[in-house]
């Protein structure tokens, strides 16, 4: 990429003021690829720096939060974007309806424990956001008591920033339209079906509640210290091109470097001639 | 691979009896690949199975050990074999130097804490086994304390395995002097320079010592329930390919299939029709 190329960030950033997301257009396709390969062997090579990095002391992390509702591709992307970075540089975390114990704690209990260590790349899949969508959209607590986690949100976030974690936020835009007829996709085959949840059914019965809630998001918590995208989702590969993209982007700014640690170069190539 | 085809496990089983590890050629190559990307996209194949079998309350799981000298290759596996996989499936855990807490427990309480769940794939970059390696060749602890570890690893392994998973371990056999042209490597590239630690030429120095315990772990651990398999480790393709085969060959004894839940699709289909 070129120094005068647009940067997808840039293209796809929540921008400051009232978010409806009406604005959106889930078949978009900004800054389309020109050639992916060279840039998937870019992204590997960075986290290998941000991880050697790590291994002298260095405390930066790159955090990937993905949102969407049911089919956006949150699955997709991790496979095929995020597939790319090799396992040992990846902290996978899926968040699902929380257990009894979780539910116990404060909102945020569960989401620290699974912050990725220095040099690592954590990818949530579902995050704390789901405390003021899935919860909202169903009055799973009262409005007295989710309404100040878009504040909590915001502090808890920059707390992580302070400590080095580069934030991606991540909104998977599908359309309407789209959902359905991914969700029929899965009725049409037998061996998709264990993935057919009837309740996304029900879900999708609250789209609108659903945007609404999405569009809070995105209005309330986009900040400068850790703003949201919203990657059009209607397109697959675009969708997975964009995610990678915004990484690769991040990870570029980052600019990990391999460290340099002090070794005693000939003592070491001495000790290891004599034969056996 | 046909029914005819000898089995890549039968071929890499450590046999039963005395084990010397002289008796194993670090450079040869048992039963090479003939096309290797068919292979690969078949355990991709087999592990969504497995998740998708967890997902309806399936138990089963898969533990992978992976051991070896340093430069063995236990990254390189991990990157080219492991990494096929996905990071959705796979929990990937490096076991390092313990730290105060985890000694102040039993040598097993670190190890239970990052077993996979069912459905994963669990990847161990080292293991409960260093407790009887480093901790046996350096003295870590009295030989009356590491001696009865290996029923305890024993005991430890067929409980996993009574509970679902398969635990696959690998032994990454290297040479002493591929071992030497590999740490000669990483001093001439000073982008590698972060990897080299001069502990490394320390441990090299104790090599016999290694050998005899990693042949104790290989004669005393190698059980019906939970084999060791020595995969020769001097040529990384080889290697990269063995490693990848012998988890393929464990998911298609295993033959996880999709579920099939009971949806009632009329009726989705008709939820799913109105237009909005």
């Amino acid at each position: 990429m070129s120094e005068d190329t647009p940067s997808l960030r840039q293209a796809l950033a929540v921008p400051p003021g009232p978010v409806s997301l009406s604005g959106f257009d889930p078949g978009a396709k900004p800054l389309e690829p020109g050639d992916r390969h060279a840039h998937d062997d870019r992204l590997q090579d960075l986290q290998e720096r941000l991880w050697a990095e790590s291994t002298q002391g260095g405390r930066r992390r790159v955090l990937l939060v993905l949102q969407g509702m049911d089919t956006a591709g949150k699955g997709g992307v991790v496979k095929h974007a995020v597939g790319e970075l090799g396992p040992i540089g990846v902290q996978y975390s899926a968040f699902k309806k929380p257990t009894e114990e979780e539910l116990a704690h404060d909102f945020l209990w569960r989401i620290r424990k699974r912050l990725p260590e220095p040099g690592m790349i954590g990818v949530f899949d579902r995050s704390h956001y789901e405390d003021v969508l899935v919860v909202r959209v169903h009055d799973l607590v009262p409005q007295s008591e989710w309404e100040p986690r878009y504040d909590a949100i915001n502090a808890f976030e920059q707390e992580l920033v302070d400590d080095g974690t580069t934030i991606v936020k991540v909104f998977l835009n599908v359309s309407y339209d789209v959902q359905r007829e991914r969700l029929l996709r899965r009725l049409r085959r037998p061996d998709k079906h264990w993935k057919f949840n009837p309740g996304d059914v029900d879900e999708r019965a609250l789209w609108d509640e659903y945007r609404v809630a999405y569009s809070a998001v995105l209005e309330r918590c986009s900040t400068a210290a850790a703003p949201w995208y919203v990657v059009p989702a209607d397109h697959k590969k675009y969708r997975n091109w964009a995610v990678a993209e915004l990484l690769r982007e991040t990870l570029v700014e980052l600019a990990p470097a391999y460290p340099q640690p002090s070794i005693d170069i000939d003592a070491m190539r001495e000790r290891l001639q004599p034969p056996h």
